[in-house]
């Protein structure tokens, strides 16, 4: 559901640094949004040297990384800055800790435009949600397919 | 004007599959949305082994779609779960049936910030975008530039 | 802040394209937007040949231009319009001029889920604003992380 695409040099991460970057995002959105480990995507675009531009110049030691969040319910201003904040001290050993520029910045999309393995996902907080949590899998939760009131 | 961008492990897709989607992507959208094809834009990203992690692990068998919509008009529930429930059904036989996993989301974006070779893109229902949608191409439709009132 | 990113098909665009495009971009957002050269993101994303499909069909000659503004101020109309034409034009002597198909469109995304070097960026007219443009990089401008009331 958060769909995080990290975008990087070439040469610039390891297999082992992809996999702790990917852990890294799938733990915390898994404990604080308290959402199935499936849910979280993360893809990395290994950038030829040449085709990545900040102010203008060619750059080899930037990452950054956009997230399409899919409306999960952020909504207070204390919880967005805390989701940012978040994002930040998790990533950092992988990238702020070995002397990386970086950015970063999330997209909210609609959640009613948005489906996984053909399924409406269930609301958060219902006992369906909570059943895709336990199982770590889609698990059918309707036999028609429901209006989405919402 | 909908841009679909499926990212999908190497050697999952041939280019006839590439095809297969693409074209049901277009006719689809051309049928259902009566939109000129060439308003439908469809971007296939091959990612190396290695590159697209699930709930934090590996995946080779994973198929996922993003899709900017650019604001056509999906006012109602119900056609909004119309366009995904019949977006499944077409590309079914591609990925589903082929025993991958798969997920999707479409993102909003504003109409007013848009261009199709330099153009501003006539409204639906025009005559000017019933001009675009037969000739299958942008056609200029005013002399000066508009100022759009909404 | 703006990240811009450019879809075109392999061999299309020479180095020297890229850095024209990448600069051509960066001073116009620098100059017009107000914003410090470096917030300007241009990456370029070559695509293999038969993975751009325009109305159903294989392209070789589109080029596709996705820019994500995370919410600069455009607030009228005329704004609006401006940035697309003004982008029009300081695009064409790569792309029109060339003999290619073309198409842009931007997204607006949250301002509050964007962090620049690990820092919130300043709102624009402040000082720590203008000391960001000046010194063309991200310098703290704040002691403890701001609850950001927007």
């Amino acid at each position: 559901m958060p769909l995080w695409r990290i975008f990087h040099p070439e040469n610039s991460l390891t297999q082992e640094d992809r996999e702790g970057i990917a852990n890294a995002i799938t733990e915390s959105n898994h404990e604080f949004v308290h959402i199935p480990r499936f849910f979280v995507n993360v893809f990395f675009h290994e950038m030829p040297e040449g085709t990545m531009f900040v102010g203008g110049k060619v750059t080899t030691n930037f990452i950054r990384i956009v997230t399409d969040t899919i409306a999960v319910a952020m909504p207070t201003t204390e919880m967005r800055a805390a989701a940012m904040s978040g994002t930040e001290a998790f990533l950092a050993p992988f990238i702020k800790d070995k002397g990386y520029d970086w950015e970063l910045h999330f997209d909210e999309t609609p959640r009613d435009l948005w489906r996984v393995q053909g399924l409406i996902a269930p609301d958060q907080g219902t006992e369906a949600a909570e059943l895709w949590y336990r199982e770590n899998k889609p698990v059918p939760w309707y036999d028609v397919e429901p209006i989405l009131a919402r």
